[in-house]
């Protein structure tokens, strides 16, 4: 549960963000640019910012825009009524992202959880994205992501969303939106 | 049939306009940008520029890059071995791009078919998309598309691109590059 106040602070950030990044979106994708904290209570550490161009049955597109060090947490994306999971590929526009998967853990990560969530991350292989790279993860697929120093910008190509159906390793976590009035 | 000359300096201008919006590429990505003259032998007229990010059984996304004025000519995406046709999103980010579909044709339409080509222009329903402005097209949907003064860059979104097996009303239109050496 987020503020009201820290809710349209976030987003504001967020949309300069992108304008600093050169994406241009139209009035009404920033009255719907949308905060997640997951439940945590703690945005600047886990959560992300995000705008959805468009999520229709075969295919979705959104940008991502994370504060410095800001993470998304550990989840996966399991079939959805007979599909298979989401598949999706994460292009860094600007800034730079680690992003986390199955695979030979770094030896020293970039890094680290937030503070008291260590237990839920549990794939270290890191993969650094800078602007013009990408990365695309097969359906089901453990993944998180941080956000460099300076935050970043991540376009996400994939197929259909349905974040209500998203597992993540943290109990805690609630990915439903809740803001408090 | 495009001279080698002419593809590199129309990938090259392609490069440049994408740094002029913002938009970040890798040095991989720069050597296998894409210029599609459909076989008409008039780039700056008929044809596109392109990068696709990626392309895999279920989804597909990529850059294209119109010069001022140039027409990506008409043409739909039929259904592929047993799935719908491809779903198509156009998101302008850079420039203006005016697309034709289906529907109430524009009574002054702010473009015209290339010289010579205009019998295999049939749609004229107008739709002209700013930076940020975004229009998806449901599969089997004939369209053409041409750049305004400026030129343009669109980011597409959509399901796996077979370019093989796209339908042309042009019959003299070529889909396969060919260049000169």
């Amino acid at each position: 549960m987020i503020s009201r106040t820290e809710y349209e602070r976030a987003a504001a950030w967020a949309a300069e963000t992108l304008a600093r990044a050169g994406i241009v979106i139209t009035p009404e994708e920033r009255a719907r640019l949308e905060v997640a904290d997951m439940g945590l209570g703690e945005l600047e550490k886990t959560g992300l910012q995000l705008l959805t161009y468009l999520n229709t049955e075969r295919c979705c597109a959104k940008e991502l825009i994370l504060m410095p060090r800001q993470t998304c947490p550990e989840h996966w994306h399991p079939p959805v009524g007979g599909e298979p999971g989401k598949e999706e590929t994460f292009r860094c526009r600007w800034g730079v992202v680690y992003l986390y998967v199955p695979g030979d853990p770094a030896p020293v990560p970039a890094c680290r959880p937030p503070e008291g969530s260590e237990p839920y991350y549990t794939v270290w292989h890191e993969v650094r994205l800078r602007p013009g790279e990408q990365y695309t993860l097969k359906p089901g697929t453990r993944h998180w992501f941080q956000a460099g120093p300076q935050g970043a910008v991540v376009s996400e190509f994939s197929t259909r969303s349905t974040d209500e159906s998203d597992l993540f390793e943290d109990p805690r976590i609630d990915r439903t939106p809740r803001v408090a009035d």
